[in-house]
């Protein structure tokens, strides 16, 4: 990095929703009527460049991301773009350790999703620069680089320094292969398209016989809400995919611990591979539980694990198989990186968590850097993939048959077609005042809307 | 409650800020130059009848909580209050468990904190219409009332329906009596007044001399910062307050793990009496560890851990020995319910987290209801106490000596005068216009002030 002039001049943020509740796309037991939103974040510096990131949301309550975004912009207003790109594990401590602002947190919730995404961008404005995908320009950093972006302050009792250093030397001599089979063959992907809950039992078996045709051997179905319907959907699906493919099912934290253990072993018959997300996410010990009671079927979490801390324990008590990392959910690239290195250190396989807006498209760089440069592996390992909302984004997740190709545009694959933005900005893009016109309240509960919520005198 | 047509009219919300940081009150490890904050919330009815609460925070990030409420209001706005009131479980589990809006924690963070605050408003509400101090509403219900008020969900692989109401019943003999102690005598209380980080010698000194002679058998230093400064403030404090007085530490989580082993075994000499947020405040099998190490030294912690399935956890690893619940951290006084249960089946005491603003208020109703329906005991209990802002408050902690008064006006006591909050209304009120034109920066850096931070077109 040459010493310039250039900084930080603007951290912009939009609020992006998408009625996907109308079609019962991404339903489950948690989540009946989601509309998948965004809160897109766009770093622009004074030399014009610029870097998209986003924070991924359900619907309602993307405005609260909004004003996180907005609270945390002056923290990185005015930066020199050397000093930010020189120093990124300095750059995510400014945004999650402020004295006042980690206060809402600390390390998660609205406040940390916020940090993930302004630091997201400015990994993605990182590659651009580099003229690299961000998969690669990790994979392309000395062990030593990777390992300074940590913050090790509460690690330490579980992965040290020294020992991430050891991982990633261990790793460094096949980065190139890797990263050449990368290119060449891609990363397996996993499908959950089938396995919505809102779906029938038609558009189930049409889909799973789809994902078995494009070569797809794990697919993944919504349970949790009646366990009458979840032996006859997992019963269907095992006769569709056969005995070979593997299914992960996913309840979406709706049950209890010993609940938990009783499901699963009702649908142990039909041989599910992991269930995810069986109780609440903050449930260390609970994940533990279950995992002693059910195996050999794995556990997996991790799309609402908020931090690095809660990935450490998961790890340490030996509560899951899988560990599934979220590009938006935690402090974004960099904080993810450490979680790599604790998955590493304790081989437990990371399934990149992915589907809503964008996250295929920013997971997968994780997940190959993952392959060349961390764990070197992808045995047991599948990144999420779920076939909507792509084609907004200048850079979709490209995934051929079963597999995800390694993206090769510069960058981190978050950025949106400005048309996409315009078309879906909330509450007053032509997509929401079109609903709003014809009425369908369905979609239009969104806090943004009028309310009886004001400020007193 | 009689049938009636009442509903709730509006839920307002104010951004109150003191520029406490002037003074460096409330300074420790981690929170160098806070402004103590409240998003101050009001609750409205038909009827014309108000409820009170808030959400304390340290300055910058009250905006983000403003937010979070406003996103909350349309889920409370409509309802009728006889529904509300009839089921403040299910009203709490409505805020808590929104489709949408849950994805921002779940259960964590900023979106959390506001249900607390409207729910804490709520309760305010009801003990105003019922005429009672809310410590002694609660303490009326029954024990069914009360175990109503749970949610076992994530809770019954430690604590179930059954055992909750065992509790309950076990203390119901008692209640009279406890209830007139309490009135005569109050509660005992510990004060941080002498502890922060920010003061000099000679004011620690006083301050704690001060504490003695107002009957204080605890007191609490801040530490984490400086090794050399916390050995040379320990010795002095524990010169000060002689061998009978206990002193707590309180780290404010700036340690990780191995280093707070250390860290309090160099001040062991001093005999602290508890080491309060040693580590992060997530990291319940840290706590575990640390605990394991530096006994007869207790662990506590509670004023960053976000919801009952995490102090679920705390007890169950045998984590904690003093469990500090906080008013405006978790959902309120209804998830607080069911801390104080779980904290009652462990048999592990509970000394709330207060200072800030309006939390010495707030939980003081929770310390109370525990001692005269849940626990019936006040042995190694004291509720913290720290001597500013109160004034701002229509019904203040009252301590004398060393105890808190039981309060006798209905409500949860988290009103605000009128005054107070149009003083110190942020950005425009007239104490932070001031502070602006006398070109103040020091406390001027809040998120709401102007920034380059915009919405993209």
């Amino acid at each position: 990095m040459s010493p310039s002039s250039e900084f930080i001049a603007a951290v912009e943020v939009v609020d992006v929703r998408f009625p996907t509740s109308l079609q019962l796309d991404g339903s489950d037991a948690m989540n009946p009527e989601p509309d998948y939103s965004a809160t897109y974040v766009i770093v622009r510096t004074s030399d014009g460049i610029a870097g998209y990131g986003l924070a991924f949301t359900v619907g309602r309550g993307n405005d609260v991301q909004v004003a996180a975004v907005q609270a945390l912009a002056p923290l990185v207003v005015g930066l020199p773009v050397a000093d930010v790109l020189g120093d990124l594990g300095g750059f995510s401590r400014r945004l999650t350790g402020d004295s006042q602002l980690r206060w809402l947190g600390p390390e998660k919730g609205a406040i940390h999703m916020a940090a993930g995404a302004i630091i997201n961008a400015v990994w993605d404005l990182y590659g651009r620069r580099e003229g690299k995908p961000v998969w690669r320009l990790l994979a392309e950093l000395s062990p030593d680089q990777l390992v300074d972006l940590v913050d090790f302050r509460y690690l330490q009792d579980a992965l040290t320094r020294k020992e991430a250093l050891a991982i990633l030397r261990r790793a460094e001599p096949g980065r190139a292969a890797r990263t050449a089979q990368l290119l060449d063959g891609g990363y397996p992907a996993y499908t959950t398209t089938p396995g919505w809950l809102g779906y029938s039992d038609e558009k189930l078996v049409r889909l799973a016989k789809g994902a078995v045709a494009d070569g797809f051997g794990l697919i993944k179905l919504k349970v949790g809400a009646d366990l009458g319907d979840d032996l006859r959907r997992m019963r269907l699906a095992r006769e569709t995919v056969g005995p070979q493919v593997l299914i992960a099912v996913d309840a979406n934290q709706a049950w209890g611990v010993h609940q938990a253990i009783g499901w699963m072993t009702q649908l142990a018959p039909y041989e599910p591979y992991w269930i995810e997300e069986p109780t609440s996410p903050d449930d260390i010990l609970g994940h533990a539980a279950i995992r002693r009671a059910i195996a050999p079927i794995k556990v997996a979490t991790g799309e609402h694990v908020h931090n690095q801390v809660m990935f450490k324990q998961l790890l340490q008590a030996g509560a899951i198989d899988v560990l599934q990392l979220d590009a938006s959910r935690t402090a974004g690239i960099t904080e993810n990186i450490a979680i790599l290195l604790l998955a590493a250190k304790f081989d437990i396989p990371v399934c990149p968590h992915a589907g809503g807006v964008g996250l295929c498209e920013m997971v997968q760089h994780l997940a190959m850097f993952d392959f060349v440069a961390v764990s070197g592996s992808t045995e047991g390992r599948f990144i999420e993939y779920v076939d909507h909302l792509h084609e907004h984004f200048t850079d979709p997740a490209r995934v051929r048959g079963s597999r995800y190709l390694a993206p090769t545009a510069p960058g981190i694959s978050a950025q949106m077609h400005s048309r996409s933005l315009t078309d879906h900005r909330y509450p007053d893009g032509p997509v929401w005042a079109a609903l709003r016109q014809r009425g369908d309240q369905h979609s239009l509960s969104g806090s943004s809307g009028p309310t009886a919520a004001h400020t007193a005198q």
